[in-house]
């Protein structure tokens, strides 16, 4: 999909994971949590930006990233959110959460900040994420 | 849908609207945000709990909830979320959001508590919603 642009505060934040038909599938740098987020390569605001067939691969592509992520990481619950209260561009986040984890069982958005991973770590996350999504 | 069975909890904290073919529509009691919950009608606690033609079904209910809240409520930003921490019953919330809202520009989830509607105020709002989504 040429013309496409990641926002800078997305491009930011994550690492390029793979590109599914509809959406960009990114890493987020944080390891606090196993953190995908999913952009679709529309100009979009809103869900509803989108049209309905879009809108039928946007949830095959959100539950095939929760499924995997949920496998990959054994989590208790997957979160699934699509805020863009700061960032306008529609994207839509799939964490695996746990009990005890950094924000559990508040939402992971806005509560505190960002853990880089350890060397090497974010790579093995993406290299899960592309085997295992 | 006989035998389906609203988490207490989730009856607890909304109002009932109305049902659309795959999701119960409630409105939250907080007077904070008009804010509005999908549950869809099944044995779901993730969205890949659901089949395909559910999934299809769910995210153009989500899709029409965000644009008529939007509407009826002149949001800036419509925030949507499916987290489950606490209610593993499947659950999608719609927000209406506003710059200077109660949690702007964070999550609502975790957020202070809830502030009850004043009387009739959520009359009128479950109203608007069966009449506007």
């Amino acid at each position: 999909m040429s013309g496409f642009i990641l926002h800078p505060r997305l491009d930011a934040d994550t690492a390029f994971v793979v590109d599914w038909p509809l959406c960009r599938v990114l890493a987020m740098r944080d390891a606090r949590y196993p953190w995908a987020v999913l952009v679709p390569r529309r100009e979009a605001v809103e869900v509803f930006d989108l049209d309905e067939k879009d809108r039928a691969v946007l949830v095959e592509e959100v539950a095939r990233a929760a499924q995997g992520l949920k496998r990959l990481s054994d989590a208790s619950k997957i979160n699934i959110g699509a805020l863009g209260n700061l960032v306008p561009q529609l994207h839509v986040h799939v964490v695996a959460r746990n009990p005890g984890d950094a924000a559990w069982p508040g939402p992971v958005w806005g509560q505190g900040t960002a853990v880089a991973h350890a060397p090497g770590a974010l790579e093995d996350f993406v290299r899960r994420l592309v085997n295992g999504l």
